[in-house]
């Protein structure tokens, strides 16, 4: 009765979903039928997550509408906030993060209620929050009080300000506001997919989140960012990059494909499983950093960027298909490490901001999933032993 | 490139598993090559432990290893206490499990490392203590100080006496013992999926248990035996349970499909997707249910129990297929909800000590998919609009 085995359910389509969809060989990313190149150039979030949610760009009174219901839910719970102030400073963020959200769903109002009403209204609840979760989990990490967001304006000014502590530039709102954008619905990958797994068994919206999160923690999905300022760091300057590379591409022929897998091994920021000509958002992001590099006093991380770009482009010729194949392109997290550099943003909240950005998408699957639901249970394929015989413990 | 559209995943298969089998046909479920029943009748608790992350029944001295080793490891964290006192009483009891074990993540000693290691060491930690933990939310919330788990003996002993703050009776200490090994394992269903595909992304053991909590809170999954007790409640006596019978099949016979399928129109604790025949479970719990409604002085529940299988067995023959296949046999959750009432343990605390059980089969899905690891990343089909232009605001 099963079909045969796919690993890691690769080419399966799990669920059927209107909210976005990637072309990766064309290198397009689509939110609801609109181009992710007119979104990130014309859209603020809160308009994407109206459209997210709602499957139409929202009309003016309705942007106002939302715009007003994620300022006016930013503030945390006192109870959440009080939870916060407890954890170790050495917790990662997205642990903390976790951790709030779960706390969050012990005291939201809509608590035990699971209906389409009390779930839109968890979703602009927790929307709102996990931006202040995050900039209050870099403020008391550091050992500063916690800022209080913004009752008014964009989630990206307030988002900027609770975890900056100060009044971001335009400049600063305007690049957070996008990289939102960029950031708020990639369809299904692990988090998302966690998450509709939760949802399918009608657990409540703040379980799903939290399951997300839980995926979105591994190096293998969210967390590549991180890498690419580390690599960055340790490379230190432009004339180094093409050296580094050269360095790093002979290392990798000669290791085994299990070795070449080894997070320590790969090139961070380089290849991406979907996209084959280009990641759209990561031209974006090129752009943003290269503005913000102008006004960098620090190591200049946007040209040695270049100069691997480059190295690699130059190298390519010579490589085999498959390691062509392994840095095909550059992906999100590539500029988005440095962006968040030029920010002020430390390099391990990237995975963090990509957690308040995808929460659009992420409550938009979720609401989807209640929609038409029917649980997400596959088969495991036993490959282990049959028909043994107990054996009482003097016998073994 | 896409195979066709599956709904739910049904008979596809997402991963290799040496862990656990159903035979849904035959009834039969089996742990390493083990059959349930053997297990069941012969098996601790700490044996099949071992079994499930190992491969094999324990010799003695092995047997002794994992027994101190869950017994060391049981008393929890002072700030995961610390945490659990400040949740709302009104939680649910697996929101609470789920938040504590979110903090105790953030604490662990191994929290930054991800080797094999370090992940056995989380494995035995967190199965030792999670029923600490749940005996912990009981007490709390009912105003009563944490009792300390016990730091010898079996987990049974200690999870019974930190959750009722006494020794249990040897029969008590027994028949959680075997709840226990009934529920440790079953292959994968949407937490164990859930758990794997967090696995699957290198988070950490603590986040994809997390993930796993997420998705057992929900009421098509985990809960169904509080509903069970609810309606055991609602007919009071056994004299009730026919006409309730006629009274639930007659509405039901009226409905739609989806009217049928909502979680108030359903018969709790009859009916399963995978087992056709019997619940091997089922049997050993009504024996235990059997058992002790003879010392229990409250409501005739098990009669009732009984009155309501006769009645949906002299109903059958004048059932539709489609309606017979929803009440085909009782399933593990049906004398699950009266074991526990017998024992003294709230109705709400069932899903809790499913999670205590399936801490074994988590923690073993979790360590098989890191032994041979690929990310779980199904496709979704896109049925949304295409091509749709960008409209200003002030066109809207």
């Amino acid at each position: 009765m099963a079909v045969e085995f796919k690993a890691g359910l690769k080419d399966v389509v799990a669920v059927n979903s209107s909210i976005s969809t990637v072309d990766g060989e064309a290198g397009r990313l689509i939110y609801r039928g609109y181009d992710i190149r007119d979104l990130a150039r014309q859209a603020t979030y809160e308009e994407v997550v109206h459209l997210l949610w709602n499957g139409e760009l929202p009309t003016r009174t309705q942007l106002e509408t939302i715009t007003r219901q994620l300022a006016a839910n930013r503030a945390l719970d006192d109870n959440v906030l009080a939870s916060m102030r407890t954890y170790p400073r050495t917790a990662h963020p997205l642990e903390a993060i976790r951790t709030a959200v779960s706390v969050a769903g012990m005291y939201d109002p809509d608590s035990r209620a699971n209906t389409d009403e009390a779930n839109k209204r968890k979703a602009v609840r927790l929307t709102a929050q996990i931006p202040t979760m995050v900039g209050t989990v870099n403020r008391l990490r550091g050992g500063q009080e916690p800022v209080r967001p913004r009752a008014e304006g964009s989630t990206a000014a307030s988002f900027l300000t609770v975890m900056m502590g100060k009044e971001p530039s335009p400049v600063a709102e305007r690049t957070m506001d996008m990289i939102l954008v960029l950031h708020a619905e990639h369809e299904l990958n692990a988090s998302t997919f966690a998450a509709r797994i939760s949802a399918a068994t009608f657990s409540d919206l703040h379980s799903d989140i939290v399951a997300a999160l839980a995926a979105l923690k591994g190096p293998r999905h969210g967390g590549a960012n991180e890498d690419v300022l580390a690599m960055l760091l340790a490379i230190g300057d432009p004339s180094r990059a093409e050296p580094f590379i050269q360095r790093k591409l002979d290392a990798r022929a000669k290791m085994t494909h299990e070795e070449r897998a080894l997070p320590e091994n790969r090139i961070p920021g380089f290849g991406h499983a979907v996209y084959k000509t280009e990641d759209p958002r990561a031209k974006f992001l090129r752009k943003f950093a290269q503005d913000l590099a102008k006004d960098w006093k620090g190591p200049k991380y946007f040209d040695i960027q270049e100069g691997l770009v480059a190295a690699i482009e130059k190298a390519r010729p010579s490589m085999s298909p498959a390691a062509a194949e392994k840095v095909n392109i550059v992906n999100v997290d590539y500029y988005a490490a440095t962006t968040y550099t030029f920010l002020g943003i430390p390099a391990d909240l990237g995975t963090s901001i990509f957690a308040v950005g995808r929460m659009a998408g992420w409550c938009a699957h979720i609401m989807e999933q209640h929609g038409d639901n029917r649980l997400i249970r596959p088969e495991s394929e036993y490959t282990g032993p049959t028909g043994k015989r107990w054996v009482p413990i003097a016998e073994r």
